[in-house]
């Protein structure tokens, strides 16, 4: 880290800070400029660092305190410089590999999970999700099946050979989901639901975090940092649209924030249009942006019948719009060197 | 609701909204303008409303659909139209009384938090503060003290007669928790983890709900009425600085979402300007404003060093600051007819 | 408009809103609902609603009013359902054509535009920009070469056939500007200065309206309505990011509000995903993703030298990356039915 | 300027880092850390700093680059380290002195502003604001009634001797507006409006510079350099809310950003609750607030009949509203040591 001097400060404030510096085994280094005294702090234990920060900056004289190092190691790309493929099931995401993860917001009944399983198997999707526990705004909407979600979701895998992608809110039902699922879904809205991360990162399955709405590239990796902490790589990132003044779609979808993540970590980050433009006739050509942008993978919502749907109605493809976007998505992703 | 159709939608596609409203038992009330008509719907059961909204926003020839009714019930000023006073063991939140919840971010050792919570006491304090789980962005920052933490708390309460106020994360440690606090906090990272809210709802204890730092106003109060639905009203709502495009201060403090969630509910509304603005030397100005704007308390953060403080240093007052500043509050309080 | 009552709103309070809809010879329709009284506005003269809703807005009783209508008219798909061309010189944008616009952030000398030009024009762009007059956050920094940068601009032109657009930020500005432009380009900063607006309209060359930065699609289409209302439709769209929380990239490239504008408006709508991105290397997965997702067109700066650029050198490519681009810009373009 | 090294750089993108600033005149100052180099540049002029910053941030092996000295000069505190006061005509901003600016959104006619200018007057109001030139976001609404609008200000001011602020938007109209205006206002769309800005800085009457509603502090501080630079130190700023996802209000009261905005500038910081909040029953509050935080003075718009004013007559208090609030602004002033 770095340590700017205010223009006042004087001798003792800078002396203070060295002190302080060495009482914590740092060295330094002293540049004074002319308007500005800067001192370099060398050698400093980092799993340390953002707590030490604040606390030099509170000391007398000093303006501000500039972080050199990022945040986050093991998902890094300084700690591993080639962008990696993470399996789900039979499915590969990423190197190349572009994954589709298709189906409704939520298992609503065995027949709805069995008839969009068939529909987007056929249409060529990689995988399926669908939640079987729902995180929703309001306590008095269908808050999902559980349970038996979870024993619908597993028969729909058995007779299409679709991995499953399901959601996880809760400590408490890690084990069971990880019991089902092939890859445990860590909403935007747990992004953050550290004792979540914890034990998603422990449970043997790999799991999918998606971007907080509102939370900043940095703070997405280091929350899939707790994960890797956990003791898995096997983690793959999904932006979903973040919140912004515009309410013309329901979130912002920002593909900028993926590929500028993309540089900074070696894991895969699938698309989800869905949840981001939240209006279903936009969705393709958000999907198709997603591909050419370099998404490893999508998570796109279908519905048999958008219009009875529990939740998400709004954003769900009909089976045969996914259908016709399928061959879309192969399209770009050929002109863009990868395969879907 | 009121469902808006499209200026080229046909006569088919309004009979096929009117038989879809007729199914579910609303009855409808046609209006022709020039451009556009307009179907409303009345007698809607109110409990399935957001869902039902998206399923008809799909059918052919709908434009949007405008709901009439707020997304909330228990907590609403339709439901009981005056503020009323909440509880912390002795200290009063609302109905003219301005509460001062005081102490550090995280509980380090037992004799900083009595150290900090005779200090806070003797300034005038009305509850103690301090965390003993602590959500952290990063894995490697401290976690917090766990259950040793609780008994610091208590041990303080014990000496100082100051009523407790702590963070609660996980539905697994809600009963531990509970058994401790004179209140539970939710943070604002969990204001949508909603198996939590529940369990908070259900453990006896007032719950103080932070608003979640990109929650609008109806999202925070959606929320409360999942704590609501758990079987108490013993809620305070805690604004906290709201995440914006402005990084000059940690967040933006939204004392006008304050004075509008005020509007619309009954409970108390207390202020946090310490995570909001994220800078000492500003906190003071931010509590001032607070109170002036009408707050029915103040969450302010104290540690005895700041600058040796292993969570949110730069945010935090020191004792002799925090002792001027409550002079300043009881002054300000008085000048717009509340009492601190 | 909509005009919702408050549950404790009297009878009274409801025939005042009727009595002055009918002083201003809006007709009403009346729904009383369980909890509501909802009174539909008709046949209310379009050119006045916004001030008209505020009006009735603070009359006793009222909840809110709810808008119906479109704030535009000359640009909407209401007016004209079909997406339409625009020139600019020889170079077409929309209707299946991507126009790709290159060059510089600001003209800086005769031959650097020179070079850029030669060098954009070779790798197949249809129209050259380059800024004479410079908007600049800081006074002291460059604020271009002004009418002998225009000069440069039609050397280039006239060297290698590329239409010109180029930026005009006052109003005194325009004549000499649409005296050689082929396009005027008003800037993000710009996009709510109404004169320059209704000037733009008036000057008999296309115009191409940059969103503002915090503006919302409906704020855009409604200054795209000011040049219209100047007197002609020869008018470009162009997202070029947002601002959002996210610092990660200089702006959030918003291409869920380009295609959502789309659904409004059949102007042509360009992607300049420089402004947007911030940093060259991420430039061209953002140039393909906006193609993907149905850009009539883009711009992109191209600089000989990033390293000397006297502005935005960041975010600008090199000639031999942006010819680069230029190929895969094209095999996405034939991927999604287009032509660029 | 600090140049960080990526930690895959080389020697040689080390030595062309430094041999590009001796270039130019700087010297350097080098740390090897264990896994960055940074290369500190010394004695650069710093008023080609950001260019500058752009140029070296794109060489080869460049991390980032990270400015240390501020990006204003005239108006920040290292020049003038005390707090000034600015006159409008007898009414004083700043130093203890909170001026309250009082008046109508638009004149609409010579009762109305004449009407208004008594009632303020009355109320303790200490200078009339009024617009003659609208910036309206459709070209459809009222746009003021121009320089017939102006005389009608100069009348009120005879009568009631209030001295006038009042709005300019065109650099045409600049020379018109300071002949009869006390103090030139500069709107929110128009903070980054520079040509504008140098024009108002030469006119040689005060400038009140209202704050872009998603411009940054930075931001803030730079437009009003702009002003500086022109000739005069005689600037206002005024925070008047910036936009935010929250829309329960009409944008989000920045107080916060005030504070932070007086740490770094001497000029006097005027608060305007009415366009921030939007709504005439929470401006009391927000005014109240302001006043509490610190703020140098109010503008408050007032309406004779908010119900037909022709804009903003949803945020526009009532003559008796205002006399009110006046008289809780004085209580809250003196309770933090201030005059209104």
């Amino acid at each position: 880290m770095i340590i700017v001097m205010r223009p006042d400060s004087t001798e003792e404030d800078m002396q203070r800070v060295i002190s302080r510096l060495s009482d914590r085994n740092y060295g330094h280094h002293l540049s004074r400029g002319e308007s500005r005294t800067i001192i370099g702090a060398i050698g400093a234990p980092d799993d340390e660092k953002e707590v030490v920060a604040g606390q030099f900056s509170v000391l007398p004289g000093v303006e501000r305190v500039v972080p050199i190092l990022k945040p986050y190691k093991l998902i890094s790309r300084e700690y591993n410089p080639s962008p990696t493929a993470v399996m789900i099931g039979n499915a590969k995401f990423g190197a190349g590999h572009i994954g589709v993860i298709a189906g409704p917001c939520a298992v609503e009944s065995q027949e709805q999970i069995m008839q969009t399983a068939r529909a987007v198997k056929e249409a060529g999707a990689s995988a399926l999700r669908g939640g079987a526990f729902k995180p929703r705004t309001s306590p008095y909407d269908f808050q999902g099946l559980g349970r038996e979600g979870l024993e619908m979701l597993a028969n729909a895998r058995e007779e299409t050979g679709l991995p499953v992608v399901t959601e996880v809110m809760d400590v408490r039902q890690v084990g069971a989901v990880a019991e089902v699922a092939d890859c445990l879904q860590i909403g935007a809205r747990n992004m953050q639901n550290y004792d979540l991360l914890k034990e998603a990162g422990r449970c043997g399955k790999p799991v999918m975090l998606k971007r907080g709405f509102s939370s900043t590239i940095t703070e997405w990796l280091k929350a899939s940092e707790y994960i890797a902490a956990g003791g898995t790589l096997d983690i793959i990132l999904c932006e979903r649209g973040i919140r912004t003044f515009e309410t013309a779609t329901r979130f912002t979808f920002d593909l900028g924030g993926m590929v500028a993540a993309r540089r900074e970590t070696f894991l895969p980050i699938v698309a989800d249009p869905s949840h981001a433009i939240g209006v279903a006739s936009l969705v393709p050509q958000m999907a198709l942006a997603a591909v050419a942008a370099g998404a490893d993978g999508l998570a796109i919502e279908v519905h048999p019948r958008p219009d009875q749907a529990l939740s998400d109605g709004p954003q769900s493809l009909t089976p045969a719009a996914f259908k016709d976007l399928m061959k879309r998505i192969r399209t770009v992703a050929e002109a863009v060197g990868a395969e879907a």
